[in-house]
């Protein structure tokens, strides 16, 4: 076999995980979002905030995707909810598998949440290939990273059904154009939402957080 | 053959053309550094300022890696070196044919430099098992990335031999530990250096450049 038809046969055992999560996540009603970002872009601090401000409201839960470390289930665990690591082993993603083996081994704690935030390995590139069973990916870009980065990781920006630009109370002190970015993600992705926050601040927050009950509403419709 | 297997097929094939490349690199005395970073930690704008401040004194060139767009060879070129990009077709890293073969296809442009410069894909992972017959890799980490990331990638951060903190003048605007820093990266790599820069302010160029002439002279020597 070469290393492509590899490749294809990982990702179709994958997307057959995947599916069989995502029945799964139907039947209990629950809203899973996969996040994904660059390494420090600000995705734990940004679910930090979330579950702090959320928790009195909704059952959350998250799973954190990393290659080392049990830094990020901690912070999140600190604030009163589940949550649980996967270590990838090396690996640039979280896979379906591994989702499914932490929500049998966690034995219902992240199984019937109203939502569960998936906090993949941090990169821009990796991820985007491996459907998780989630409702809808979210991309993370700091204001921090430049604004080019969009057109540079196409895949991502294409792929997820929101973006969300964090850090944006550093923007007086770095060269990020807004409206660059704003214009480069409605090119990979015309019907794409797109959030400006801020953690720190709590800036544009209830957005994201109208945005998720809005999702969760819809899910519960069926 | 299982993903292993093939995986190990890969990077066999891999170290030979990079033994090839060192082998070309040592006969010409120039000297190759990989760098390695997250999307967005600053790398094309450290390379630019180093550009800008070395080109008078030293033949320079870069080999730019990324997924899309040619962007970061433009922003090269427009200081007056050598630059050519190489665009991965959706791979989290270069390896060592693609570097073979922009090498012959710039037919000499980017051999007989002083220094090659070799911006890798933005990816803290995948770039850190492709060897690319570089002399050394330098690891970046901007400080608005958090001051928890070399034990969440520790791969990178034992194999660089430096580590170049960016974006120092934003130090006042985050919440980032250099010493923290500064400890987990001397666990992971006793003997590696530690710079700490800003390409906006110029500071700690200096260090980065008496660096690049030392190694660049003990290269000469053989």
């Amino acid at each position: 076999m070469t290393q492509i038809d590899v490749k294809q046969k990982v990702l179709a055992a994958n997307q057959e995980a995947a599916a069989e999560l995502r029945t799964g996540f139907a039947a209990s009603h629950m809203l899973v979002v996969n996040l994904i970002s660059s390494p420090g872009s600000g995705k734990t601090t940004f679910l930090e905030r979330t579950v702090a401000d959320l928790k009195g409201r909704l059952k959350l839960g998250g799973l954190e995707g990393d290659i080392a470390t049990e830094r990020d289930a901690e912070r999140l665990r600190r604030l009163g909810i589940p949550a649980r690591q996967i270590l990838t082993g090396g690996a640039c993603h979280l896979d379906a598998r591994q989702v499914r083996q932490a929500l049998v081994e966690e034995k219902g704690t992240l199984s019937n949440l109203d939502v569960l935030f998936i906090e993949n390995v941090g990169n821009l590139i990796c991820p985007t290939s491996y459907d998780l069973g989630e409702d809808f990916k979210v991309v993370l870009l700091s204001v921090t990273e430049g604004d080019d980065k969009p057109f540079k990781y196409p895949a991502i920006f294409s792929k997820a059904a929101v973006a969300v630009l964090t850090k944006v109370d550093l923007l007086p002190h770095v060269d990020f154009d807004l409206a660059v970015v704003r214009e480069q993600i409605a090119t990979l992705n015309p019907g794409g939402k797109i959030l400006e926050t801020s953690a720190r601040t709590g800036s544009g927050m209830d957005g994201w957080y109208a945005l998720l009950e809005a999702e969760l509403a819809k899910k519960r419709r069926g």
